[in-house]
């Protein structure tokens, strides 16, 4: 049983982990760091934690688990303060959306400590501690991945953490992990971003009536492109290598496509459009299409 | 009072027309034509009509509205084929996504007729007469466009029956509605089919896990690039201009971004996601983020 946890970071995620926790051991003792005053005053108000600060200090010795829930920005001090205090018995954890990048930092900077990566696929294009609630893991994944600072116990120990919030957790390597995170989420955020920004470009009296009849596509990108621009500017910063491959390969796809529709080829076009209806499909067929 | 209609393709807006009709009129005859055997079957099925055929022929005579309900490909052998009937007290309007090139066509073929383009902001990814429903078009945009082949008078019926549907109407300029069409609807569904097509190109075991880990981002982008390839390929085709010059427009921002990504420039990143915000919560403010 876990008797004491501290969370650096108090937003959407980590204070989701905060009410899950709550909800699950009504004993247990939260250590909330966040740098941010207002953000501390929420935690305060919304009862998430049983002690506060504005910096990582020795009020985390003694934690069973320590969740990093920043910006991957924020990383870098952060090992650098863990470092110097007694964390034999706590294993250190994250919630970052790239991997590779975190692991070489965190390998390069902790010493004699345990650190486990982890990632819960969950979210909302809303931040702060103000929006995140108990449930908000439920039924979605959490990925951890393998580095030197952990081993398969270490893991596990995470794992069964993350599957106490009701998540689905599987282990990986984190090259893959960062494979897939560059098609799934980061190149959809880069995407929506993009096309959102093209359209705030146009002449104000198209861009009122955009918003008037945004219903027709253009709405499901503002929604993802309305995410938290810090967390997102290191995302894309942390995974550069995948998203920069997969923009190229992307972009040589759009010039095909924009070149079918130059030269009036409307079997390239229909052919390419019935073939993206095959992946839908299996995500239908997987139940992952709700929720 | 609407005595007869017919219905030129029953897929999922010809039929939900049929529906809206029939809880309104319940006298109403309606005419349906298809040159799809399997949709008739469905229509008879689903009892949407008085009379099917599978072509244009003088069953449509005595019909005070047409809809033109079919991919824009069929336009010119439907517009020739109507020109040929007897149509002096109806009124011809259609549905198509594009309008500037539809109305050329109209205006070159259609003799004597009167021709209301039209255009509803309505649907859903699935297609087929057994997906329509009689509300779909309730509390969405319907747009109608001026042309040299209709009068003011022709322009407010037409109206006023979406507005029986429960459509908002709005009537403008065809290059407004093809411009304001191509950023909201036209380039998403583009982008979506695109990237969706990338992901298809992977190696089969980073497909599978695509497929599990869709729920960050990416499945939004399969359930646009899942609508009907032969609608979208024809509306690529038909509002070329405006595609293509948005298209380059988009490049070119996901190059400055990308640059921006290659040399760490952080600060970009942050301002651009930042910035795209703004337009999310105008459409949060004028409450159109549901539904």
């Amino acid at each position: 049983m876990t008797k004491k946890i501290s969370i650096i970071g108090i937003g959407l995620i980590g204070s989701s982990i905060a009410r899950a926790y709550r909800a699950l051991e009504s004993n247990i003792e939260i250590n909330i760091i966040d740098k941010s005053i207002s953000n501390l005053e929420k935690g305060k108000l919304n009862k998430l934690g049983n002690s506060f600060s504005e910096k990582v200090d020795s009020k985390i010795e003694g934690s069973d688990l320590v969740f990093i829930c920043t910006p991957i920005s924020a990383y870098e001090n952060i090992f650098k303060k863990l470092n110097t205090l007694i964390l034999s018995n706590s294993i250190i954890t994250d919630v970052g959306s790239s991997k590779c990048k975190v692991i070489d930092l965190a390998e390069k900077i902790l010493v004699n400590k345990v650190f486990v990566p982890g990632h819960p696929i969950a979210g909302t294009e809303k931040s702060g501690p103000e929006n995140g609630f108990k449930d908000l893991f439920k039924d979605r994944w959490f990925i951890s991945t393998y580095c030197k600072l952990c081993d398969d116990e270490n893991i596990n120990f995470v794992n069964s953490v993350w599957a106490s919030f009701g998540s689905k957790t599987v282990t990986m390597k984190s090259k893959d992990h960062d494979s897939i995170m560059a098609i799934t989420s980061h190149i959809p955020h880069l995407i929506a971003y993009n096309i959102v920004g093209t359209a705030s470009g146009l002449e104000e009296n198209i861009k009122s009536e955009v918003i008037k009849f945004s219903a027709s596509g253009f709405r499901d990108f503002t929604r993802i492109a309305s995410s938290d621009p810090t967390m997102w500017r290191d995302i894309m910063l942390s995974n550069k290598e995948e998203i920069i491959a997969l923009i190229e390969k992307f972009n040589r796809d759009i010039k095909e496509t924009l070149d079918a529709i130059k030269s009036d080829n409307g079997k390239f076009l229909f052919e390419k459009f019935k073939k993206t209806k095959e992946i839908r499909e299996k995500i239908i067929e997987a139940g992952l299409d709700k929720f």
